[in-house]
């Protein structure tokens, strides 16, 4: 399936004295991204937490910081399915600064299936797998 | 009782890109402190929550920004109790320059105690109300 | 001039284990807004500060939580000028629930003009002024 | 040289409504200790700032999450340099839990010196090559 893009602006709160965004708030950008991709399926998170016991949970990531953004940036933020698997999905994730086509930052995460009250991994529901994949 | 003081320090995460601390960030701060003051105090908020169905939370600031903190900066952020209710605190808070003992902003902070599940306004159990009169 | 409305989305970064969003992000919504408010007007804050070395700093905050917003909420945070003076603006915001049209929270918010080298205050240049009262 | 431990307390900020911490509030966690680390190397990264023109920017974050941590938890957060190259660190970071000991999230880190003004690479002074490996 094709990437999901979703626009970001740099606000105050996601900067830093540096000058430029705060490193991990670009983590912030891409689960707001992940939210907004499944949403676009269809899947809202939190029904998906009261119908089928299932929240999603980052186990890892590796992240690429390569130029940095700045207050009032737009941003476009991009989700790429790359594996889905029983339990988690294996996506990647880039930020591009939209007025100069510039990559930002890129990274590759694990997202896994969890019970909301044990937090124990559990198999992905039928309907979201084929719903990612489609 | 005699005001609680509770030392922080300003990490990058707390600044931003006018180069000072993020406006909000400070209620954060005021905020760790409420939890080490009622720490003090015998009080764990977890244990508050299971034992006695009671969380806090915020209902009214008022806040002046005085001065600016910058990164890297020791600050003191003091809690006082102006006045216990049966369902409230009324706090006043501040926040100083360790080094040159500046004021930084002030608050006036209203505090509810709810049933977690809910949300609905609940007294505040004896024993706390007790405690932080002490 | 007309109250100005921007749309807000709640993510998991917004919210806390009470299960709510957490009190000082509310603040941060409120900015975002101001932000885009200035914007809409035809000010963009970086070339306020390269152009005229003119920041806004908040200095007064009033603010009071009368109902909780949950994960996936879908916000509307609403902006009015009440007094525009020399050097600083008197604003009027709100947040409201987009569905159920509930008030979340409302604040009085003093914005002060500041060198952004110094941080002293300074007057507000006149073709903001005339914008923002127009 | 040994690795450095600096201890961590879990607020009500760091968490999110599936009531544990936010995923990247753990970098920030890595963060604070990171600038404590070289604070207790005798290095302040405001004076690095002004007297070297040396800020440090991260690269690259390989991170894995493999527990969570909840409100309140007391977290011990360690730093080891596993390499220091003329413009770059290399550093593994680990998060425990200080009652059950537990692993919570473990990461490799590339940390990179850069001109304050135009974040492009420099090598790391002298002083501070000298001072982390000792």
């Amino acid at each position: 399936m094709p990437d999901f893009n979703f626009p970001i602006r740099v606000y105050y709160e996601d900067t830093d004295s540096g000058g430029v965004v705060y490193h991990s708030q670009y983590l912030n950008f891409m689960e707001r991204t992940r939210t907004e991709w499944l949403r676009n399926l269809g899947f809202e998170q939190d029904a998906l937490r009261e119908e089928y016991k299932c929240i999603f949970v980052v186990k890892r990531i590796e992240i690429d910081f390569i130029k940095p953004a700045r207050f009032n940036d737009a941003l476009i933020v991009s989700t790429h399915l790359k594996k889905a698997m029983f339990a988690s999905f294996l996506l990647t994730q880039s930020i591009i600064h939209q007025k100069t086509n510039e990559l930002l930052c890129k990274a590759e995460i694990k997202i896994a299936a969890v019970y909301p009250d044990t937090f124990k991994p559990r198999r992905i529901p039928e309907l979201i797998l084929t719903g990612v994949k489609a």
